[in-house]
């Protein structure tokens, strides 16, 4: 036990400047990043990439060793949209004795000091970092990303966003002192009340992740509830194991190493035709519930499981385009934010609400068709080399998105068709780009419902206040998780702020430079409000972290 | 608008001292009050005693005004427990203009500024502490408290847990800047990016008052989500209108005297044949909804309403006696402990746990019947003088409680009769004494479930291991709000600090004096963990007030 406690209390010290650096940048929320996002030899050394290509083609093929009960089989599901064969086998879990066991594992880990936990947990961190190109193979090929995007929104930008959910939850424990003593004046002597509070874990957190990005929003709520002393079930998307698992096999190497039980952190395969989702999410030992996916199941999981469920579901992103002073940085912009990884994106925009008679541009009306043919161009120039375009566009990471793009390809109104795009280096790759149709305003069922992947929608408005009326309504009806405002007009602005208020979606102005509304940094950004329909939670805030521990206190009277 | 703003931020300017010194207490939990409890008139002033004796009287019969829609009729649901005709008569709300008016005042004050609507809120406390002794008779002649405890409980502990929950909210508020400009280090020139953070509200809160603390209770919920901008719609018991409407009179005061829409804060009564609560906790409108009551209510709206709830409800608190230094003092602090209110608190203990071989006291062993007569002869010799007796027991508060005592009266194990005791200034006062009553830990089916009122078990158990053990089992099951452990050994203490972390309630160990369990301080202690089944809430904590508003987010690139 001492030896343990050296150990989580060492690794607590080893790294408490970045957990340090890491509050205070939630106070500023100046920029802070704890993982370097440069995938270049100098930051990360220069056997880095090989060694991690190296350990990624280790895993194709073979079965995927972690410390767990299991039922004895395996299950494969992954398979890379850029047409590779992964065949990694994973364990298939036996359910009655991972929760079993996860409960048990759990109930030691509550009892250990915060700080060892903490320690523990960035120590994990530390090492994830370590195997970033490995990482970055296994998020290209089970979520379709480029191997850059992979990279970093799967590697370091994971890592912040984990670390910030870290520091939050550490904030919020250390907010009560763990022993005071109490004096209240009275006659004829003072009552002295000595008082410790201790923090407590609810029980077991269930996290399951997404199809497109497992690590980045699985990593806040798992690594919150861990440190805050819970168990961590992981169910993964079938399509997309291999980054958690790799999580999971770290968080259990630190754990053994300190004596503490692995199976604190587990990992719930399961496949398509055998789900395990619901069954996991309606365990009376499941008390936190994480989830990232469609809308339908997150209200599913909000409404029968008797967890605290934090939820990110889907949105409907609009782009009101008012009046710019920069037409080709707007196009340029926004032709990059429909690209980026073909719109798989929970922030990408899907909605540009363009009034009929066009808009001022530069002091000049610009013609409604002119709008639409400067994104369109923007959009072929930015895809016209086809190495860039393949780097951008990423593949496609499910069946359902395909069948979408086939689906929106056929009806009218398209100003751009997606087509098939070819990956000079993956010949198998599904890579498709973005499809742009210009619908009326009335023909709100075309457009008010998500239309997942690179399909985007120019909606000709009355004019700016029904843009502004549209994309409120659809913020309240469907959820949002991005909002542009394109304008050079104040009184439009304090409008478009109003739509971001009563809508309760974060805004974007102008943006016409390399900032990319698709983008969230950690420390910073908050991501998803928690305030619409496309989710109950932000990543990350207090209230996402304050109610995964109780404190229960304890009152002794001094004589 | 101008004159608006000043007032609010002029009443934060006046408070702020005391807001800052609530922060403060609660970063330290060290003993604070920002409203004196004493009821002298050296405090309050010579004649505050007498002005709010007149204040309350000319209640009586009359109508109560409030500005806010209405049907027309009026309802009197209210009777004293000390025989006291009230006939306040209530306006009857009209339920869809009340919503419609909430809402429409709710999205105008979640615009203000955070300050201002704190200065209201600070503003509206130091008013109805000014009418601390109206609101203590208001608060005696509808739940049955002595005149001391309405005073205190209902009067200045309200209030400081009022000024805790806007203390807490304010911080949470504060934690984002409103302004930064964030630049990340890019090449050829830094990224620089403009972001304001803003807090918004949620939307409308519905509090459902409980009929035994109305203010103690109500207060924290409805002032949080006052001050984080959300409207207030108050329902309250129909036993125990008054304390909560006088409550909504001073905050639509200070709201209209400073320019603000009144009907922020509006009251809706109902009586027990036409509820209202579960027609308003259905509404969509209703976002937050802050419960204190019965278990199979609270359990019905943490499943019902889509709104975040905050339930406080029932549990079944234990006593493990172990061994004691002060068998005197332990006897006469549970007296006290079971008597007061006549046992009509939620944190009242009523099952005691003692080894049927007796315990150690004062290092010699006392038999289980001397340690079962010590108990009754101190709540003989507390209860022996009647005008004292009438001050410790108040009165019953509903006819379910006195239909319970006579039930219990006539059950097997009886060692103490609950009788009726004659209050000297009241004589229809309907004061009922506590009952005692030995059962076997066998007979779970007596005790496992909470008896509320002056009733209290103790049970005949093998040893203090099977005491811990069952303790734990109904904080588990049942729920629990307090617990106590009178032990003089530190192996059993460490079993009982298991027991309260296993169970997540609240241990208070070998209390001898003037400290109760019942007793829950402001600023310090927390009342109900949230972790069991008594509540999923704690007065106060972070998760209390932190989703009580989201953070709306604006990034304008900077040229």
């Amino acid at each position: 036990m001492t030896t343990t406690q050296a150990f989580g209390t060492g690794l607590f010290e080893r790294h408490h400047e970045t957990l340090d650096r890491a509050r205070e940048a939630i106070r500023t929320r100046a920029y802070f990043s704890a993982y370097p996002e440069s995938a270049s030899g100098k930051v990360y050394g220069e056997t880095a990439a090989a060694e991690g290509k190296t350990a990624f083609d280790a895993r194709l093929g073979q079965p995927f060793a972690l410390d767990q009960p299991a039922t004895g089989e395996t299950v494969a599901p992954e398979r890379s949209p850029y047409g590779l064969a992964l065949g990694v086998r994973y364990p298939v879990a036996d359910v009655d004795a991972l929760v079993a066991s996860a409960a048990a594992a759990g109930e030691r880990w509550g009892r250990i000091p915060v700080e060892e936990r903490v320690g523990v947990a960035l120590e994990a961190l530390a090492r994830i970092n370590g195997r970033s190109f490995e990482m970055a193979h296994a998020v290209m090929h089970t979520t379709g990303q480029s191997f850059l995007m992979a990279f970093q929104a799967g590697g370091p930008h994971a890592q912040d966003r984990a670390l910030e959910a870290v520091a939050y939850a550490y904030d919020e424990m250390s907010r009560v002192p763990e022993r005071v003593i109490w004096e209240k004046p009275a006659k004829p002597e003072p009552l002295r009340i000595e008082k410790t509070y201790r923090v407590v874990p609810r029980g077991i957190d269930l996290t399951i992740g997404c199809s497109t990005f497992p690590t980045w929003n699985a990593y806040p709520g798992m690594f919150a509830s861990f440190v805050t002393g819970n168990a961590v079930i992981v169910k993964p998307h079938p399509q997309a194991v291999l980054p958690l698992a790799i999580t999971v096999e770290v968080l259990q190497g630190v754990l053994r190493e300190g004596g503490y039980d692995p199976q604190v952190v587990t990992l719930a395969v399961d496949t398509p035709e055998r789900p395990l989702a619901k069954v996991l999410a309606q365990r009376p030992e499941i008390a936190l519930l994480d989830y990232t996916g469609s809308t339908a199941f997150g209200d599913w999981l909000e409404q029968h499981s008797s967890a605290l469920v934090y939820t990110e579901k889907a949105g409907v992103n609009c782009v009101v385009i008012d009046s710019t002073d920069d037409l080709d940085g707007m196009a340029r912009n926004l032709a990059m934010s429909l690209s980026l990884y073909s719109g798989q994106m929970c922030t990408t925009p899907q909605n540009l609400f363009v009034p009929k008679d066009g808009i001022l541009a530069g002091g000049s009306r610009l013609p409604f068709d002119d709008v639409v043919g400067a994104v369109v161009k923007a959009l072929d120039a930015l895809l016209g080399d086809p190495a860039r375009a393949a780097g951008v566009l990423g593949a496609i990471a499910t069946d359902a998105t395909l069948r979408r793009i086939d689906e929106e390809n056929a009806k009218p109104g398209l100003v751009r068709k997606s087509a098939a795009v070819t990956n000079p280096e993956f010949p198998d790759a599904r890579v498709r780009s973005p499809l742009v149709a210009v619908v009326d305003a009335a023909d709100r069922e075309r457009f008010e419902r998500e239309a997942f992947g690179p399909i985007a929608f120019i909606i000709r408005t009355a004019d700016t206040q029904e843009s502004l009326r549209l994309a409120t309504g659809e913020a309240r009806k469907s959820g949002a998780i991005t909002a542009i405002v394109h304008t050079t007009d104040a009184a439009v602005l304090e409008q478009a702020q109003r739509w971001a208020q009563d809508g309760k979606v974060n805004l974007a102005v102008n943006l016409t430079g390399p900032l990319l509304v698709n983008q969230s940094a950690a420390f910073s950004d908050f991501h998803v409000t928690g305030g619409n329909p496309a989710g109950n939670a932000s990543l990350t805030d207090a209230a996402f972290v304050a109610n995964r521990f109780r404190v229960i206190e304890t009152r002794t009277p001094i004589a």
